[in-house]
């Protein structure tokens, strides 16, 4: 085999998939770019891989890892045309084009359990942690509001860690309308607030559960605090007033995991 | 009064100031630039303020902050030299050049009860967050390793959202000296690794105590974890093969201050 190889970014495949660098063209066209050879190899089934871009010096990694199994489509790019279409200083030369899933919300809630949502978290770095985190202490879904950081900009996909083809994780979603769902199949939603009264540690999860995780300076809405069933706050000592939004996260789903446990196991 | 102000970023004050945008800088002059009003307001006594810059349309802070107070050296400054010392796209036009603290390591053990050290954490952010778990659970000081991100950085001050000067923060720590010291002060060492056999949830803490923190993927260095008194794991369900090392620490310090709350209340 002698593929050709693509070496100008003028090329109509190269253009278009390095406008996905770009929020907006990611929008419009539902799809998303994956860079790296660890991200690319844990895209899962949710998703369907459409093209795959490998540097020219880097085909190797094709036999390797079965890289025709997981796509057909395979293009051979030279060095410019991957530097083009990466995100990072030294990339390691080979792109996943991925369609965007549509994911059944209704269907994702039947079936899971356990699900946070992020409300307007405007930091792709948290918004990656948080996913990170709900993967560990195995979260079914995440669901991300309106006005948050895009959870397909390459920051969130690296910093993820794999973690966000793990399990599904949603965005674009409307709070008030996402908390009615969850009503309707009797999951019980807790939020973290500053100015609860009720402290995390006496949390005592029952059934099927949600956790709403807010901003670090505003918290949750007000509308979105209303609708929770319980709300509990990280009781904090010294002089700090908030906590990065991902530790609050992380604190949040780490006790409920744990009273889970106790409670399952 | 009618005060000059410096419009030339060539001014010799601004230049010096300036530089300290830049780690170098920071590290020959022992100083280091901190920029917004609620950041330069929590400046406590631990660092000293040699002086203030304000942009010449903020000049109203000075009074409605007390701000010859904590230094009388202040310095009305034009716009074009408020953004050269700016580290962010909007300034809000207030600086302060502080003086390092040369803590006394030995001391701050001596005092305190419980400490976090994290080694060769490269990301600020995380630092950042870090930082605010201590503060927030009431940690008595943080140590940070030789080989991590500069604590004097813009990014880790602005992320720190003023817990940096809550409590000790002591960097270039060597940590087999630290570790050392802390030994002979019967401080006892908990460390965090994901190969640990000992869920984090065991925990029991006694008397004095440091925990270790290492960095995402390399975890803490052999040495380190052999200096360990005890051994501890976040236990994990999902597919993630690590936490955030800020979410880790969150979890870590979380779990230190809920166990110790039982112990002491």
């Amino acid at each position: 085999m002698n593929p050709k190889i693509i070496k100008s970014p003028q090329n109509e495949c190269i253009k278009n998939a390095a406008l996905l660098k770009d929020k907006k063209h990611r929008s419009e066209s539902g799809r998303f770019l994956v860079e790296g050879i660890k991200q690319v190899l844990e895209i899962s089934g949710y998703w369907k891989i459409d093209k795959l871009f490998i540097a020219e010096n880097r085909v190797a990694l094709i036999e390797q890892n079965d890289l025709s199994k997981i796509c057909p489509q395979i293009f051979i790019v030279s060095q410019n045309v991957a530097d083009k279409l990466s995100s990072v200083k030294t990339t390691q030369g080979i792109f996943a084009e991925v369609e965007k899933s549509s994911f059944d919300i209704a269907e994702v809630l039947e079936k899971g359990s356990r699900f946070v949502l992020l409300e307007k978290i405007s930091d792709p770095a948290n918004i990656a942690a948080a996913i990170r985190c709900a993967d560990a202490f195995a979260f079914d879904a995440v669901f991300v509001s309106c006005g948050s950081a895009d959870i397909y900009s390459d920051k969130v996909l690296r910093a993820s860690v794999g973690s966000f083809f793990h399990l599904p994780v949603i965005d674009e979603i409307g709070v008030l309308d996402l908390l009615q769902k969850a009503r309707d199949l009797s999951i019980r939603i807790y939020a973290s607030s500053l100015g609860a009264s009720k402290n995390i540690e006496s949390l005592r999860p029952v059934g099927k559960s949600m956790i709403l995780i807010g901003a670090e300076a505003e918290g949750l809405d007000e509308e979105t605090l209303k609708a929770a069933d319980e709300v509990f706050k990280i009781e904090m000592f010294g002089g700090a007033q908030s906590l990065n939004a991902a530790c609050a996260a992380a604190i949040m789903m780490y006790e409920f995991r744990r009273k889970t446990e106790i409670r399952v196991f």
